[in-house]
Formats: C-alpha cells, structure tokens, sequence
C-alpha cells in the first residue's frame, strides 16, 4: 500500500477522469455525454454548495485518518491540507468558480483540489464514495444549524420569561372555546410558550444524538476494503458514534425527518403564537401593541396597521409542514440503499433551517418589544363571568358536592346574566337565594385578583407562582447556555 | 370626477408617498421604519417578480377600463402605456433595478412607472387593492403556465402513444401485486399512462375554468365606490367571469390548491412510471434501457449506469406533494378577508409549475429514447404461469363454472411447479388428468401469444385493441392541439 | 360456450372452492391456511360490506349482460338475480351472516349466492375479477355519495342565501389581516361562502365525471378472453363511459385522490366559517349566539357556554387533510397493475365521506339558527378608521392622486386617534387643514352606510349588490336541484 | 373544608346535575337540551371508551391525594376505591352501560361512580376539570402503548438478528439505484433494518420522556384554588414530572404529534423492508419466499402467490403518516388553551397505535418463517460486475490513484460486457492489456467472497463483522428486555 506518485500517473494520465469529462461522457461506459437538460435536472451544486464548510470538515478528517492509517503519504495530507485551505479562502471571499458541468459540492471542491495540488487531490476519494461523503456532509451541517436553533429558541425563551416577570400581576380572560374561562396572569400565559419552546429544545438535542453518528466509512454501500479507522474520524469530528451498518448509514434520512417533525412542532408553536398576537391587536381585544416596525399598512387603507409578521410566520408553518410531508413521501417505500430521490432531501431540509431561524430571531424580537394594555385585558376579563368556577368552589368549601355547587352557580350566572351584570355586583341578598351558605366573604372570591391568588399550586396562575417559574426557568436557561458554551 | 392633474399637485407635492418612504415609515400612522430584518422576512420580491408579465398586463387592462369609465384621462392612460412599455422593455432585458425596499413586485413598478410618468402613475392604482391586484397577477400567470403543461402533458402522451404502437406486439409479463399475472403487450401497458395523463390534463382543464376568473375590482376586500366595468377588464384579459363577491376575491386561494392537488396526482403518476423504469432497467428483469444521457455513473464503482432521472422525479413526487399540504395548511382556519399569511402560497406554486414542467419535458424526451428489449420481457412473461388464467378460461367454455376451474388450474400448476416447466409443456395425458375434458386445442390457448390475442375487447390487451387505441389517441391529441392553438 | 349446467358439476363437485375453504388454505398452491393474525390484518369485510348495494348492483349488471352475450344462459340470470334479492333483503334487514374468513364484502355475498342458487352463482364470476369488481364497487358508491354531498352543499347554500337576505343591510366590520379594514354587510360575508360552497360542488361534479366511468371488463389486469359488452354494462349502470384500458382501470386510484383533494378544501371552507363563529361568539366580539342545542358546557365552570360544533369541525379539517395525504402516499411509486395496497384506500374514503356529510347537515341546521347582534357588530365597525379609504376616494374625486389622498388621510387618522374620536367626528375645520377641498358632503362619505352603499359595483359590498347576488343564487340552486332531482 | 356530607344533600337534591340531564340541558344557562345530530356528532364514548383503565387509575389516584389533603374524607375515598372496583369489574366483563347520552368515558364513568357510591362520587371530581383529566388519560395510555410497542420493536429485532446470524455468509448483490453495486451479505442487509428498528425505539423512549408528564392538577386552565399536592399524584401514577404551567399542560398535544411522527418513521421503515420483501419475492428476483400462510391467491388467476401483507403495510405506511398530518393540521393555530379541535386527537392516535401494533407483530412472525434462496442471490450478484469497485481498488493499491484506476475499470468492464461475460472471466492478458499492474492475485479480488471478506471493516459486510454485530445487537437487545421488565 504505497502513498507515493507513481511515475506514470504524475503526468496526470488518464488525466480526463470522470471529474473533468462530465461534458463528455460519464466513463468509458457512456456512449454520450449527458443532455444539458438532464445536467440541470439532476444537478444540486446550486443548492449544496452551502455544505462546502462542512465538506471540506470532513474531507480533512477523512485525509487525516487516511495519513494516520498509511494509506496516504504525510506528503499527500500536507498537499490536501494546504490546497483546501486555500479552496476555504477561495468560498468564503466569493472567488470560487462553482460548476454546473461538476454536478455537485463533493465534485467541484475535489476537481478543485485536484487543479490545484494534482496526484494528492486524487488520493483523497479513497475508501470513500459520495454516499457516505454527502451523508456525513449534511449530518455535520445538520448539527451546526441545531445548535444555531436551540440558541435562538434559549433566546426566545429568555424575552418571553422578562415579559412574564413584568407582568406577572397583570390579567388577563384565560380562555377556553375562545369563551371567556377563568382570570389568568398575563405572566401566565407567555410561560405556558415557554414550556413549548422548552420541550422544542429538547426534542432539537433528542434528534442530535442521532444526527451526531457518522456514516463515513460506509463507502457506496458495503464499507470498503482500505483499513480505515473510523473511529478516529469520529472523534476528530466530534461524532458521538459511528453508523454500525454500511447499507443503512448511505441510506438513512431518519435524521431529517425526526429533525423536520421537532421543526414542524416549533412552527406549530410559532404560528399558535401568532394566532394569539393577531388576536390581542384586533381591535375587538385591544389587549396589546406591535412595535410599528414589525407592522406594515395597506396600499389603499389609510388608517391600517397590520401585523404582518405574526401572520407571515403563521403561514410560513405550512411551509414547513409542507417539507416534512415531502420527506416522508420521498422514503416511502425506497429499497436500500442509496437511491437519487435521496438527493431531494436537502433543499426542504436548507429552506426549514431558514425559515425557522429567521422565524425565531424576529419574534425574540419582537415579543420583547410588545406593549401590554393591562387595562383592556381586565376589562375584559370582567365580562364573561370568570370567577363563577370560585363560587362554585366556595360552595365546595362550604360542604357542598362540586357537582350540586355547579349547577347552582349556572342559576345564579342565569340570574345576573338576564340583569347584565357581573357576579360580583349580585347583592348578597340574590346570592343567597342561591344558598344560604353564601356569606359577605363571597365577595373576596368572586374578585379577579381573588380569583388568581387563590390558584397558588405547583402551576397555577397565581402571581406567587409565576414569580417562582420565572426564577426557575432563569437558572435552566442560564444553565443551558454555559452547557453550551 | 376630473382626471385631469390638479396644479398643486403637479409639482409632485406630496412627493413621498409610502411607495418612497418604506426606508422611513410606511405612513404617517407609523413612528419608525419597519426593521431591516422585518423588511427581509416580510419582502416578496425575490420571488414574485417572476409575476412582472402578468402583473404589467393587468394593470395595462384595469388603465384601459379606468379611461374608458372616464376615471383616468385619455393622457394619463396613454402616460401609463407608455411607462409600461419602458418597463417591460428594462424588465425582459435584465436592467430593470428591483428594490427590496419596495417590498413586491407591484410597488416596484408602480414606483417605476410613478417615475417615468409622474402624476399618471400614482392614477393607477385608483379604484385597486393590491389584495386583488395580487390575486389577479396570480391567476393570470397561472392560466398561461396551465396551457404550458396541458401542452407538456400531451407531448408526453404521443411519445408514449408512439412508443406503444412501435411495440403493439411486444409481450410483457403483467404484473399484479409484483408476481406474474397474465401476459400483456407492452403498448398496453404504455397506454394505461397515457390514459392517467389524459385525465391529468381533464382535471388542469376543469381547475383552468375557476383560476380564469377575474378578481379585479374586489380591491381591499369590499369592491370599491368608482364605477368600474369588471365585466371589460374580464373581457380584455380573456378571462371567463368576474368573480361574485369581493371579501371571497381577495380571500381564495383554492384555485392554487386545486391546481396543487392536480399537480401532485401528475406527479404520482410520474412516480408510478419512474418505479416501473428503475425497476425494468435493473439487472433483475433487464426490459429497458435508458439513453447514457439520462443515467449517471458512480464516483467509486466504475461499472454503473444509474437511472437517476427517474429516480429523482420519483423523488420530486415528495416535493409537489409537500407543497400542496403546505398550501392547505396555510389556508386552514383563516378568517376573511385577506392575511398576510397568503403571500406564502406563493414559492410552493411557482416550485410546483417548475418541477413539474421540467419534469415532463424530461420524460417526453426520455420515454422517446427508450430501448426495448423483447426477448427479456417474453423470457419473464414465461416464468409465472402468466397462462394460467387462460386454461381455467379454457374448462369454463367446455362447461365448467369458473369457481371450479380455477380449483382445477391450481392443481395442474402445482405438478407443473413441481418439475419446474411451464404450464404448455406438459403434455397431454398430464393435462387430461387435470380434465379429461381437455384437448389438444388447449395448446394455442397456453401460449402467450393466444393468450394476449383472446384479450380481444375494449380496453383488452390483445395487440389489435392496442392499435385501436393508438388511433383514438392520435385523434383525441391532435383536436386538443388544435383547440389550444 | 355453453351456458348450461354441466351434470357432473350439478352435484356441485369440486365444491370446496376457495370461497370455503380459506379456513383451510388459498387454492392447492397453498401449503397452509392463513395465519389468524393475518387473515384479521388482511381482511376487509369489516369496513367494505357499507359497498353491499353497489356490489349487489353492479353483479346483476355483469349477469343481464353475460346473459345478453349468452356467457351465461338465461336459467343462470333468473337464480342470480333471485339470488340477489334475498341476499339483499337479508343484509338491509340486519341478518345477514358476514364472515370474516371470507375476507371482503365481494367474497360474502358471493358465496352467500352460491350457496343459494348453486352453480349459477360459481357462473357469475365469469369474465370478472375482484380487481375490475371492487373498482366498480367503489364508483358506483362514490358516485351517490357525491350526489348526497352536493345536495347537501346546496342546501347549506341555501341557508346562508336566505340569512345573507335577511341580513343585507347589517353593518359588520370587513377584516383584513383581522384589522378593521372597511364596513361590509353581513349579508355580503355570508355571501363569499355561498361562493366558495358553489366552487366545491363545481369541483365534486368535475370529479365525478371521471368517478363515472366503468371499469368492469378489466378483468385482473389484461381484459377478458369472453366477449363481453361493455357498453351495455355501463349504460346498465348510468356510467359516463368505460375505462379504455384494463391496467389503468384495476390500477386507478386518481378518483379517489381527486375526491379527497375536493373534500378537503370544503373542510378548509368550513374551518374558516367555523374560526369566524368561534371568533364572533366571544366575548371579545359578541356578533353571533349559536343555538344552545349546539352549544355544550364545562364540567368545572358552571357559567360557560361553548361553540363545540365549529370548533369540532374545524378539528375534523385536520381529519381529512390527513386522509388526502394518506391516500397520496398510498399510490406513490406503485408499479402496474393492482396491488394489495389500494385496499387502504377505503377506510379514509369513507371516513371522509361520513365527516363531510355530517358535517354539512349540521352546518346547514347550525347556520339557520343563527342569532345576530347587528348593534355590536356596527359599534365595532365604528372603532377601526373603516372609513379611511373612503375619504380617500372622496379625495381623489376632488383631483388628487390616489397615492397623495391615502397619505393625507393617514394625516388626518393619527389626529383622530391622538383624541380618540371616529374621522366623523371630526369638525370640517379640523378636517379642511388637511386639505382645502373637503366639504360638507364629507359626512356623508364617512358614514357607515354611506360608504357601504358607494360600494355598489359588481361583486362589491353594497346592499343592492348583495340582493342582486341572492336572486342570482336562487335561480342558480333552484336549477341544480331541479338538475339533480 | 369538611368532607362530611350535608344533609341537605344526602337525599341528593339537586340530584339531577349536568351529568344526568343532557338529555334535557347541559345546565341551567342552556334553554334547550343538545340536538340529537349534536350529540352524535361531538360525543366522544365510542372511540374514548378504551381509556377506561386509565381514567380509573388516574381517578384513583386523585382521590388518593384529596384524601391525603383532607379535601375528601376517608369514607369518601373507601367509597370511591369500591365503586371503581366494581366499574373496573362491569367494563372488563363487558356488561357496563355506555350511554351516548354521557358524551365520553369520563362523563359515563363519573355518573355509574355515583349511581353506585352518591356523594362521594360528586367530591371526585374536586379540584380537577375533563381538561386536565382527560389530558391524564391519554398520557396514561399512551405510555402503556409506548412499552408495548417498544417490546415489539425489540421482538422484530431479535427475529432479525436471528435471520442475520444464519445468513451471515450468503451473498445478495448490493443495489444502489437497483442497479447491483456490490455483493452484500444478506445478513448485513437485514442488520440494517435492525439498526433503524432500534432508532425507532430509542425514538419512542424519548418521547416517552415527555410523555410522561402529569397535568392533572392544572384544572380547567389556570389551576385550582384547592390544595392538591400535584408531585403526590405523579409519584402514584409513575409519571416522570409534573407539567409546570396550567394553560399548557390542558392545550399541549406535542406528545400526541411526537409519537405519530416517529410512528410515521417506523412505517416508513417497514414500507422499505416491504418494498424489499416484494421486489426479491417478485419472479425477476426470486430470493426469498414467504410462509404461504402470509400470501393470498387471486379470485381468478389460479397460479397466483402475492405477498399480500408487506403490500398492505406499505399501503398502511400512508394511513399513519396521514393521521400525523391530520394532527398537525388540527393544531396548526389554535389560540390557547383547551378548544374542542383536540377532541379529534383521539381517534388518529389510536388506529396508530393499532396499525403500528398489529404490523410489528405480523413481520416478526413473517420474517421468521422467511426462506432464503442464496443461490438465486448470488446468480444475480454475479449479473452485474458487482467487483468492479474491488479492480479498482486493487489497481490503488498497486499505486494508481483511485480516480484513475476508476477510469481504467470502466473500460475493462465495457470490454467484458461487449463479450457479454463477468470481469472475473477475462483472461489474465485481456485484463494485462487495462494496466501491466495486474497479476494472477487479481482473481482472488475480483470474486464475491473474496469482495465481501475484504469489507472488514467496522460497519461493513464481511461476514466477521454481521456475526460480530449479532453479538453486539443481542447484548443491547437483552439488556433493553431485562430494563423493560
């Protein structure tokens, strides 16, 4: 197994390998170069050019092993270092020449190498294919981008948690059915986001265990046949495994979809959000403002404000969604192991990164610019009977059974329902007709602030509560940031 | 109601309208510009300006109604003309400089034409929304790209209609649950796809009525005081009717799910024929070959020839159906009239139009280029007992009831599994010994030839039904050219 | 090709067919019976016997015509149509014996009528196969059931006909983005899902075109060596023609997709209508009470009052999205002709038929029922600036350029709002600073109703306008039931 | 805060409560009792009735804590035990009454509680809401269905490696594209389905996780006002924490979307093993065969042997992943907190769970009873100069860079195929004439075993390391067992 250049080949001959003859023909085996429509068709470098940071990341680990293991000269590993170094530059400052005719990232950067360091750039490709070289690509940009999105949703949750401390105390209608319910703290309310944000994260670094695994080394399908020490390339890369099977580490796309479900469920997330802002800015609810530069008007009504992100975002849940169906459909029924309807993978999987990432950075900022309208939101809370469920706990207490207390309350909502008017301003006399049990101490009850106060248990509503949600949130979220770190 | 220019405005004052000033504040309401990142996540130029053509033309048919209501002067519509023209030359000649700032592709040329034209320009829009503006380019653009594709399609479909007379009387073994079922001609089996890209076209046909309805007229959401003549605006567009009611014109996107669902059911179908391809053209059953132009060879095995073109349209099949759940999505639950979450449904139509006209132009030109291989196909079709059904048909017209020749049949193929040959090749006192009612008569009917000849009804098998076929299509597809013409 | 009896199978011998005898095994191929899990896996009876009508009718059509061709002898047509009477006498009355070894709805009555009439019903199959059956099966049903569905979307038509009558001339704030954009009637909104409805039962009848067509005569996959009649088959069965090639015909499931595809946006439609009435039953709007026989309670707060049926049906939107996108992954990359797969195809199918159905039915009785609050709904027109645009248009009929009077009036809103009074509260002084041409005749055009009323074009909001739509829509739902009837 | 039941209330006055009076009204407020096509059409007991063991042990639970708290006394909580006793008893024996009248299980087993217990019954529901019970419930159930399935996962596992380790050294030509590529071992392929079974597993734990969270004690939405010690009732119950938030913990369905979405994963697994299944028992490849007992024959093809069940769960593959999409759909905006679209949650759920249950079981007893064909196998292994890659890399190691030695295989592999014969075919000088390189130890390369032996690497096919991942996958596998029990 010797790494150094043979003399015959130093000249370059057979020069016109596949990487250069794509005009031509594929190899010796093709009668006819492809057709430029079919070019176009199956090309992705269009696309996957935006792996070439991680290609060349997994290039060098694989040269280095190879070095490591002598299947290539040291001499080899320093031309492949020193040529992608400069192809690095090249991308980054814009020069980079990227060919159609190259098909794709792997390809162009190779033919590259190749120009310019020759016989050595030729070597790198052994004991690989593009199967497990594009497999490992997208599993180390994959995981770049989570850590990118579990960052942004730390964030997120970060404006959402100060929010609810400020208004803690503030309340609002807790709806169900859209009807009004029962009194909830705003503060409240922005945490219960926080949970989903939260459970996002983890099923985000759930899902990164297993697209942390490396499949190089898989080769085209069967593994190969140069003593390659996997292993080591894992460890370079910062893999937590390496793929145990060679057929299904070429073929998995697992990865993608358990990544684009969590992504769905974080636009699931966005766009109930984004219900609830639109909601709370109609003027029917008034409950809050938009900062006027997350707004837009109308090109005919003079008075519009819209709020247009929030409805973007709510729509844009459907493009995501829309991406994980297609990758379902796409491996539905595949054979293994590799097969080109792979190659569909990547751009619903680049385009839900970037709607999600943009997604989330425009709404940590602009739910930390909202403004609150605390006295629209009680007014509205005092309209729909909110404290009926603490008469009919007061009843409880004073020994009835919840079921008989209820629909005693439902008369007495009946009675100051026909009067227009709410509960509390029922004189004790009227409430009593209802049970005689009812004491002057009834009025505490029926208060919305009363009514908050009282649900003071391990997830309840009451101030006392959000406060101590909001700390712990804090020190998990601190937390996890310096794990990250 | 004067059209001519008032003086204290033709010095242009107001000058900066919110067409301008979006880099400050979208109107007087606003107290800052709306953020750059906003401004990124909210801009739809990037992709809608592909609507330029359609957007010029409605906007060309609202000014000529608007002159000839007397709205607009007969100057500033000859102003408007004029501007457009300009514009449509700089458009299609690539200087024509497209702003972000100015959001989409309506206020990029209206903010051009305002330019060129002055005081005309911002006449324009008199009596207009961009909410039925936009639905109108939409549909416009649609209707052009659905007479492309019913074109494609029937491309499509005479090379297959070519491809199956060429080989009316080649035997293939038909298939039902993948195991052999009974012999067929191979331009049987072609035709069953021209016969699901009929309907394909049937169903483009019947969405073509609902998109070719003119919004227009609609503006924001409520129609408009001017006194508009939708029915000429419809009749200078070519389009069918005038849609009814202005909250559901400004509001519908269905025309685009319609055509997303007929988009999706073309692409399956180009999923089925891609599976059938990449299955014939693997060594296994050996019926096909692929033009070296439409395969890709392997960057590590050097004896392979792929078929990536199907392949990846079986891959794309994903995408297409990704965008049409997407599109739902976004609809779902949408109060009237017009969200901002619509402009969404833009990139999945104009990626669903692309995919899907790129793919049948591929597999027009791919199927043409097909290579059968006969002797494979007949050499298949022997190996499942594909008669089997003949010889149970054979007892029943000597007087058995099919339930019970079919009994008889299993028997006889079981001994002829067990000397592993074919049903035809046993010989007489073995078959006798099944029925004594069978003759020598028997033979003819277990051949595959007899058997696709007796096939011999309407929508049968047998080669002269193929013909028959072959011409209801030729004349079925050229009327339709002709009407399209 | 005798039709008569044959004594040595008058004695039924071989009678233990594999109608019998799947307890023991498939045919003599068959080492083993079906495993217990498999044959409950497997079978089909349990949800495909709700085809037994179509069955029933679609068998006596092959007999009559199997007869006509003399396939069958006239003897055999009397026992299978005598046959078929009873045996749907026995299934409409409940005693029918349905049996899961005999796996599907076909084999049970089959069997059933074998076991009646004796050989007459073993003849019945002649010509046929369960592939081209259970396709004709699923049309002839589905083909009804579109007729109910229209029927039942004319009559939800109806119903909001008649309410958008009696409601012409109610005022409710037109949203856009959910922001008070302009004044609309009530009757005009109800209106835009009169039209969205009429495009569903466009888009039903448009698939029921291809649902029509007959399949029968396909046999397993190739056609039939018995001369049958096709024609007179599909004539028998009101069918618009038959499938002209046997593949396609057992293969096709477009029918079904493009079905789904129209079943989905009626939900789509109903999820909006039922967002609207959830959104307008709240406190928050107030616009709409339900009927409280729609309406359910909380187990816990004694004074709710909820919109469980919009709520349940826009959930049920979500149902048959899912049902679509099972059926598209269904059929996705299926190879010709039939295969086991299709049997999924019937449980959504006749799930979404049953949620559409009572879905609509309760629509229609929901929306009759409607209560309306014409007074909130105006106070809430009041609140938005709604008619800001139409002090533009005032404007721009004095001489100004429409994109100059909408920044004025912006002007003239943010004074308004910074006293916190409607533009119509305004003094003329106040509004004369913002330009010198308004009048007195501005109060009109900033009225309500004066803005409602300007909007009287084709398609636009004004109350003559939504009158003329309701006669238009009458004379059009009395013709479709006429049609239907 | 007395347990003790009041006088007043012992004759059970009002008696006659929301959960006995439906019939007449859902409570006082409600001027009418819910119309029958209502109840039909929201009630929930005909699908929810299957949760009845965890509603009871949830209740239990409950009422353990109340007791606990002294919210009950202990005679309530006996009472409560003996009545859900005996419940427990009536549902298992399948002679407990459901009534549609009583909506859903909760409802239908709350009401038998107090027929059978009176008071008691009522206090039950103290201090909890259906939103959190219900919430409970399917938490409850699923994380049973969860252990369960993960069982089956590792039942499929075993039978796998137990078809592994057999068929360790039999050869199956490896396909990419389904164009051969390289031998394979075939129990290395089947080890790859292993290694996604187990992701699958790993995925369902993760979500089990969150799954496993108790929301009871968050009430209707925001909490109770009575002292529940909520961490009590997660501990009885075996749940892994308390939700934190109120509102949350009643809306959140994550959990519900999570396991459909690896439940889509895990069709999408078995749809490729079917698709394999099909293709290698389809006569073309004729590897396998399955137990007759998982095949059908056809009603009229007598031969007919079809792999009904890997269809059907191909096709069932469609009906889960359309339930996920149904799931999403159904959250896809909903404003907080519980709204009734979540009672649609239910049904997608279950006939997951069901699909998924059902066709584990079934492929672990069908791939045990598979019959392998290594002769067959490795016919085909040898159709496709399958070692190339193995010249190519032998030509490596004699010094030639791999693209080069690429390019020089193809032109051996055209050479041989034009002579229409394998490379190991080619005479010694025939292949001297590609490179001087190549000796008499070129044959020992270019063999399939010799191919398969040289893939000795960590995840590839030599048959050293399928019997050494056996060793590992029996290890995990054990442990998992013995972790469950």
């Amino acid at each position: 197994m010797s790494s150094s250049p043979s003399d015959s080949l130093a000249d370059g001959q057979p020069a016109d390998n596949q990487l250069a003859n794509k005009s031509q023909a594929w190899s010796a085996l093709f009668s006819e170069p492809m057709s430029e429509l079919v070019k176009r068709y199956t090309a992705s470098v269009d696309f996957d050019k935006r792996l070439w940071a991680a290609d060349i990341q997994g290039s060098l680990a694989h040269a280095d092993m190879l070095a490591a293991q002598g299947i290539i000269g040291a001499d080899d590993l320093a031309a492949i270092q020193k040529g992608m170094a400069q192809i690095r530059e090249e991308i980054a400052s814009g020069r980079f020449q990227w060919q159609l005719d190259l098909e794709d990232v792997h390809l162009n950067i190779e033919a590259r190498l190749t120009e310019l360091v020759g016989i050595a750039g030729k070597r790198l490709h052994t004991g690989r294919s593009r199967n497990d070289q594009v497999a490992t690509d997208v599993r180390l940009w994959l995981r770049g981008e989570i850590d990118t999105l579990v960052g942004l949703l730390a964030e997120l949750q970060r404006v959402l948690v100060d929010q609810a401390e400020r208004h803690a105390d503030v309340i609002l209608p807790g709806f169900t059915h859209l009807q009004v319910a029962q009194p909830v703290a705003f503060g409240h309310h922005l945490l219960a986001y926080v949970e989903m944000f939260a459970r996002d994260a983890e099923r985000l670094l759930d899902a990164r265990k297993r697209v942390n695994r490396l499949p190089l080394g898989a080769a085209a399908l069967a593994g190969t046949s140069y003593p390659l020490d996997r292993e080591r390339v894992a460890r370079t890369l910062g893999m937590e495994g390496v793929a145990q099977n060679s057929l299904d580490a070429v073929s998995d796309r697992d990865f993608a979809i358990e990544f684009s479900a969590a992504a769905a469920l974080i636009m699931v997330h966005i766009s109930r959000l984004s219900e609830e802002l639109i909601l709370w800015m109609s003027q029917a609810f008034g409950f809050i403002a938009l900062p006027d530069r997350f707004c837009t008007g109308s090109s005919i009504m003079p008075q519009k404000k819209n709020p247009d992100v929030p409805e973007l975002a709510r729509g844009k849940s459907g493009r995501v969604v829309g991406h994980l169906m297609g990758l379902i459909t796409l491996m539905k029924g595949q054979p293994l192991a590799y097969n080109k309807d792979n190659q569909e993978d990547k751009e619903p999987l680049f385009d839900t990164v970037d709607t999600l990432s943009d997604t989330l950075r425009i709404f940590a900022e602009m739910m930390a610019g909202l403004t609150v309208k605390p006295e629209a939101m009680e007014r509205a809370a005092l309209k729909g009977y909110a404290t009926a469920t603490d008469l009919a706990d007061y009843l409880v207490k004073k020994g009835l059974a919840f079921r008989d207390a209820h629909e005693i309350v439902a008369h007495a909502v009946k009675t100051a329902q026909a009067q227009g008017i709410d509960l509390s301003a029922l004189p004790l006399d009227a409430l009593r007709q209802f049970d005689a049990r009812i004491g002057e101490d009834v009025y505490e009850v029926l208060s919305l602030q009363g009514s908050l106060n009282a649900r003071n248990i391990l997830g309840g509503t009451a101030p006392a509560q959000v406060r101590a949600q909001v700390a712990r949130h804090r020190s998990r979220l601190g937390t996890a940031v310096a794990a990250k770190g």
